[in-house]
């Protein structure tokens, strides 16, 4: 490891980061000449860089060595490959996630959830606890929603993403789903994220709209740290300054993400967009940077919602995402994975 | 309320914004030539706006007329005031909250509490639970930390603010605080707000690092709702683009809060700054903006301590922001709280 | 036009704004109970909205009606189509734009326009005048670079782009270029932008890094209204916070120009990544969501140039990304523009 | 200089880097075992940085070392004083700029520099040139405002700063003001500096909305090049996420300034917030944080003005302003300047 010191440090100050480079089993190499930096020699772990860098007396890590994180992609490493139900992310396959905002009723939520698979998405999204700015707005469907999934879940054959908000309902969620979704407001919701590294299934999650990429990255790290190695991130716009649309979908971020890491990248249009009309182009600008699978919104008539139906595009709309997806997978070798066992209630 | 409808709206749309108008006691009245503008005449409670804004017929609302959350000044009304303690924000009143950024061990607290109280602060701040961007930097003390708080507290009489993560924590840490914190990377967390607003204890909500003035207000609203008036809200800074401050402290929003909000405002040059040489500056500018306190981290020395080492001020510089503090209240005919009651532990 | 007046407007703020008004042909109309708004009936020209806007009285134009700046796309109105030698921009047509950062010498760009010509660019781009941050960067070959290109146009039959800094040098600039480019910095640069709208030959407009689409637009519009109608708008990227890349690609605000203006729009990936890793990915992505074409920096050994080295990615590299751009355009019934005239050396 | 190489350099461009550093005069020192830093060794000259930062070998200059820029403040060294007419900013001393948005009439201006200079400001503002969004918009009065300015300067004693917007506006401009202006958009405008470095007027820089310090400071580089050593800084809020306020006062970066570079720096609260209620406070935060000076919008009826009229504030507020910047400056020892000399007319 490499590192800038601060300057004017008092003797004690480096004594504490000399101390505990040497009980993490560095030896502390100065640099003749450049009383700033100094050079670790030592093992690496994944928790080291985390623990040097917090030291008062470090500036900055110039170099992290072989200190890697677990979610760092090792040179020439694979992708990690995660597979919910029929759909399967990294590796070269692709995978679609659709169905509505937030779910209302059995009837409706079976509808869209046969519609999307039958056009081609392999893992259905919908919102039971609902994360919301106001008190007073609609907080969704909670318990009576997550049984309306499991039901939809069992009808179609369709495996199911829903978030958890709070650590006390992980439980709860997980009955059900088959991807736990962590949503954009609580990427940093530590007490969360430490309850999914102790479950044994799928993670999904999204950026914060403010959140740095390593910021982000030591996110999933929360959970992998705890054992949970299935971890999908999803980038659904950053806040920028201009209300044409509601967030800056960041491709950029896709294409750095992966290289940088083993996991897999989807991207969320809808939330990106937050305008129907812009969906499509964002999925498919997703997709050409690089991600693993497109997340959005899909509602048979958008204006009867309860939440975010501006957002949500409609089956036709989904059919040519579908379309454009398998097109563009196609263009770097990869394949959009296709739902291929027959839904249960056919047989 | 005057609403702004969105273009090309269904019948069905225009009919559910239509029928839960007047469920909830308005008329709705259509503007003559102005397809698009709708206008709702009716009584306005706390919650009408978030719903009506939710509908998807509406854009934007105009003009929420009557509909006013409780977070809102009513025209003319007089501050909340917000006690603790000693302490005492809003209505004139400024306080300054010091205090080590975490809890180590129960001397370092207890000589620091000393300092801060003798010098002018009037509540003590300390992180026993503490929010980290690594899973392996130090996650704070926790009950050990909110133990040895408590025996501070005792021992000096200085009130205590500190912060839950978890709402699983709130019980715990409120056996010891006099007042709860809600860090930046929480404010979003609607589980942790709805627990705080079920309690009686006084709430310090920091606003998100890229959190718009508006949600930060929904949130306040949140506790508020719950039935818990006693909120603080705490500018931090928000997140820019330049790296030689780590947040930008927004002053203009201190100012419009102030306009807008019945609820105190202060600031939190620490944070903000991210630099112990730049906090008085910010501290002072907070201040002059209209902020009815300064909450800011004070060490004896910098060096020796395990988290935000570099955003720590020293004693004399703490000193030297109470005496500014002093000046700029008196600037516009407010009055710097000051400790009175003896220490317990000199009776 | 639909208005969202002040409020406590004085009598003398309102008749100012009825004044001018009824001067540019409108009838003022109230509406019924709602004092804040008022309808302007009339005939509508490009100035007027930002005339009307520009009153004190007026808060917001709520809808601008009739009132269309001329680089609005009217309901079904086709793009604009702008030609530049062999590249084509809109109406369907896609071009590549690429060649060196900056001129150096002529063998080197002689060398690099055939490669890029031959690969499938259409237009070559390269800078003479060079915007720095710094006084002490060299800020390009000048009258020296301008000549080289010149040369190299005659030589290879490829059209050429560069960058205008300076009204004193549009002049010159355009006896070389048939494209002239205005940069990031200079966006609202107002006496160069009225400038070019005197010229009668394509501009490629970048958008100001921390510009709204609204401002980019009205930048466009300081062009048009001077009879220049030849304006391509290019995205390149906005600054966020993360350093991870040098900006963000926003390519949202290419779907949404593309159905806001009838202008064509592009993107340069070199700018926004920084890095020449993600050029490709980003290049791709612009294309997906919408862009009528890319431009970006190649230079056969990208150690060996003065500025921005970094980003400038290899020949092979932007043969793949011919192809590419080939499908993609392609892929919602597009085409890329070949270079199909014979180079003027090889007749 | 301590550099930071690009990982896996070439031979080829380590060598470039190595012949610029020795033409420059500096020795080449490898660190041992480190092989991505370098260390050269030196005299230190304000273009060096620059130019070793542009080599394609450089990924970061971690330490300039002895290659100050001309802006930066060397270790103890004082303040640079600006002095115009009876204004003067820095070493200790505090002066106001007021007057109105943009040159109107000669009376209005007469009544308004009276009004100032008898309340407290020591300079004139006021624009004749102005930098607008729309084409459409009142683009000042230009030569006929200039004048305005000139007969208002020779009346009333006021010394007077107004903006260039174009280099060969530059010499005309120079005729009438004291002081030159460039505004926020015009920051990065790089022939406008470079006539503005040949000049021996002092300038006064506004920071672009979206600059980093760094870019404004190398900004300001650009006429100190030139020989022009009087410059003050201007910040003026940089662009935010938040509609409440137009822009972001940065009080950090005032502080951050003070510390980095010997020149003065100043705020425009009347930009920053966009709105007259809040200029007040944003003005004093300004000052609390170390600003020596402020500029701000000031018109007797602000509805009957051509531009920016909401942001003006009124001359009772102006005159408060006057006290609190007295009282402000006074906390760290420093002094307002007041106008001294009788006003030419009273002789």
């Amino acid at each position: 490891m490499l590192l800038q010191l601060r300057k004017n440090l008092s003797e004690a100050d480096f004594r504490s980061l000399a101390d505990l480079a040497r009980e993490l089993g560095y030896r502390v190499v100065a640099l003749d000449g450049v009383p700033d930096l100094v050079r670790l020699e030592g093992p690496g772990a994944p928790e080291h860089r985390s623990r040097i860098e917090d030291c008062y007396a470090v500036a900055r890590v110039l170099d992290a060595g072989a200190a890697r994180e677990l979610f760092q992609r090792a040179p020439g490493a694979p992708d990690t490959v995660v597979t919910v139900g029929e759909a399967r992310f990294g590796g070269g396959a692709v995978s679609l996630i659709a169905g509505p905002c937030a779910i209302e009723t059995y009837d409706a939520t079976l509808a869209i959830a046969r519609e999307v698979r039958a056009r081609g998405a392999t893992l259905l999204r919908g919102g039971a606890y609902k994360p919301r700015t106001s008190p007073y707005s609609f907080q969704g469907s909670r318990r009576a929603g997550l049984e309306i999934l499991g039901r939809v879940r069992a009808e179609t054959g369709l495996a199911v993403v829903t978030e958890a908000l709070d650590p006390r309902d992980v439980e709860a969620v997980g009955e059900v789903a088959d991807m736990f979704q962590v949503g954009s407001r609580n990427m940093a919701n530590q007490p969360l994220l430490a309850e999914l590294g102790r479950q044994r299934k799928p993670v999904l999650l999204k950026r914060g709209f403010a959140a740095t990429l390593r910021e982000f990255l030591l996110a999933a790290e929360f959970v992998l740290a705890g054992g949970n190695t299935q971890v999908v991130l999803c980038e659904r716009g950053i806040r920028g300054f201009d209300p044409s649309t509601r967030n800056v979908l960041d491709v950029g971020a896709v294409a750095w993400l992966k290289r940088t890491t083993h996991l897999p990248v989807i991207v969320d249009p809808s939330h990106a967009a937050g305008r129907a009309d812009l969906v499509p182009a964002l999925g498919r600008a997703g997709l050409a940077a690089g991600a693993d699978g497109v997340m959005c919104e899909v509602h048979p008539e958008p204006g009867e919602t309860h939440s975010d139906g501006s957002q949500a595009i409609g089956l036709e709309d989904f059919s040519k995402l579908v379309a454009d997806a398998r097109a563009l997978a196609a263009l770097d070798g990869r394949t959009l994975v296709a739902p291929t066992r027959p839904a249960p209630h056919t047989v």
